[in-house]
């Protein structure tokens, strides 16, 4: 597989140069997490590197250690916020592996017993519900 | 929520011991990835760090590093291997969030546009077929 070049008019992109809002839940040197605004579950979060790339393919492993560092910070942060029983941590990989927006990002989903994720597609949050669950998740990442 | 101890009965330790056999792919000082017996897809292998660990939750940063690193050989190995077209990073964490082995371990997918992942309990694989699968992953890993 020849993967296409980067696109630098991807949505993350423009998130992460400011120029689309996002409820930002961590921000460090080369990473950022918000909530995913099609969630599927409460408190699902992205994390991303800052640094340009489409996905685990692509990355630079010392971007792809950043991020992964800070996935396990989230992980640990929503099952804390929401009390959850589990966590998925999810990557998808290329139009073919389920990849829609092509800047590198991992999916961190707190779990519950007998609650199965929604659909992907499932349609916009309300930003207002997304922002209380950030406070939460800010919360935690800080104790 | 609080997790359970590690508890190093689980079949994973056991193949880490080498009292259960596997097919391997990889092996370092901190990381092994080996063949799923019972794939979603073609090429499905597992990677897990060496230390006792139960998930993305109670591992320590270090050997997530270690297996992040790894993860990211095995996602370009699959793809060069199996000519796929994407790739699926998965970790499943406790029981709410799907995991049925308690020794850390991420799932690493090639992925073909059309092709659906199989469901996970699709039932055990034909060991000499793992074994072809496996020495595909191995040469794409040497080059």
């Amino acid at each position: 597989m020849t993967a296409p070049a980067y696109d630098d008019q991807n949505i993350f992109a423009k998130i992460l140069r400011g120029e689309i809002p996002s409820i930002k839940v961590y921000d460090d040197e080369h990473t950022i997490a918000f909530m995913d605004v099609m969630p599927q579950a409460e408190g699902h979060v992205l994390v991303l590197p800052k640094a340009a790339s489409r996905n685990i393919l692509d990355i630079s492993t010392h971007d792809l250690l950043h991020v992964s560092e800070t996935v396990q910070k989230i992980a640990r942060a929503v099952v804390k916020a929401f009390d959850a029983e589990g966590v998925n941590v999810i990557h998808y990989g290329e139009p073919a592996g389920g990849q829609t927006v092509f800047h590198t990002h991992v999916h961190v989903i707190p779990r519950f017993e007998g609650i199965p994720l929604k659909p992907h597609t499932g349609g916009m949050a309300d930003s207002d519900a997304l922002q209380v669950q950030a406070d939460k998740i800010i919360a935690a990442l800080g104790n």
